[in-house]
C-alpha cells in the first residue's frame, strides 16, 4: 500500500447545508456533483475532498462497519484495477487492519474495499476506472 | 479560502498501536516523529497525515468543541502568516461556520484558529513557520 490519501470523504447530515457552505459561502468549486447524492471538490495537487449523506456513507460501507461508533468519515487510497485492490487489503489485513468490506463491486461502477485501522478510522481501497489524475494534479472523476 | 487542505489529523487513543501499524506494517515512514507526541506521514503532493493522541488533539481545538460529539479528526488549511489565519477565519464565519478557537498563537508555536462547517466538521487554519511544502511537493517540517 503506497503512502498515499486520494479522497477525504464527510459523512454529512445535511448535504444542502454542508453545499451553501463550501459552494455558496467559500465559492468552491465542485468538480462532480450529482445532486441530492454527493459532492466532489479538489482540495490539492491529486486530492478529493467528498460530501456525502452520513446515510449513504454508511451503507456504501456495509455491514461490517462499527455501526455507530466510526468516525462519520473515510479516507481513500485508489488503485490502478480490481487485483490491486485485492492485493492492498490483504497487505493491510497482514498489517492488522480490521476488515469491515472485502473487496468486491462497487455500487459506483467500480470495485472497492474497506478497511479500519488500529484506532477504528476507515479506509477504503478503491479502484473507480471514472477517476483520473492528470500530471498538474487536476482530478477528473466522471459516472461510470 | 483557498479550495486546499494540507493537513488531516486523526486522534487516535493509543498512538503506538497506529504507529506499529502505519510504520511497522505498512512500511510508511515518517516526515517527523515525536515520540510519544505525534507522528506526521505525508500522503500526497504537499499532503499530510498526522497521527496524535485524540486527548492532545481536543487540548489543542479548546474549549470551543463540540466535546464528545466532534469527529477525531481535523482538517487544516494552512496559509502564510498571521494576517491570513485572522483573514480566513473572518471569511469562513461570515460563510456561516461556527467559531470554535478564534486566532491565536498556538501551542507549537505557530498561529491558529479552529472553525466547524455546517455538519461539525473541525477546520484548523494555521501559520506554521516549520512547515514547507517544495515543487515537487515534498513537505517539510520542523518544529518550530
Amino acid at each position: 500500500m503506497e503512502q498515499r490519501l486520494d479522497f477525504v470523504t464527510l459523512g454529512v447530515p445535511d448535504l444542502g447545508a454542508v453545499r451553501d457552505f463550501y459552494l455558496g459561502g467559500l465559492g468552491w468549486e465542485p468538480v462532480l456533483e450529482v445532486p441530492g447524492e454527493i459532492i466532489f471538490l479538489q482540495v490539492g495537487h491529486g486530492l478529493v475532498l467528498g460530501l456525502f449523506g452520513s446515510a449513504d456513507l454508511d451503507a456504501d460501507v456495509g455491514a461490517g462497519q462499527d455501526s455507530g461508533r466510526s468516525a462519520p468519515f473515510t479516507l481513500s487510497h485508489n488503485v490502478e484495477g480490481e487485483d490491486e485492490v485485492r492485493e492492498v487489503m490483504e497487505q493491510a489485513r497482514e498489517a492488522g487492519a480490521t476488515i469491515l468490506k472485502e473487496a468486491q463491486p462497487a455500487a459506483f461502477g467500480g470495485f472497492h474495499g474497506y478497511f479500519a485501522d488500529p484506532a477504528g478510522f476507515r479506509w477504503e481501497v478503491c479502484f473507480n476506472p471514472g477517476w483520473s489524475v492528470a500530471p498538474d494534479g487536476t482530478v477528473g472523476i466522471v459516472p461510470v
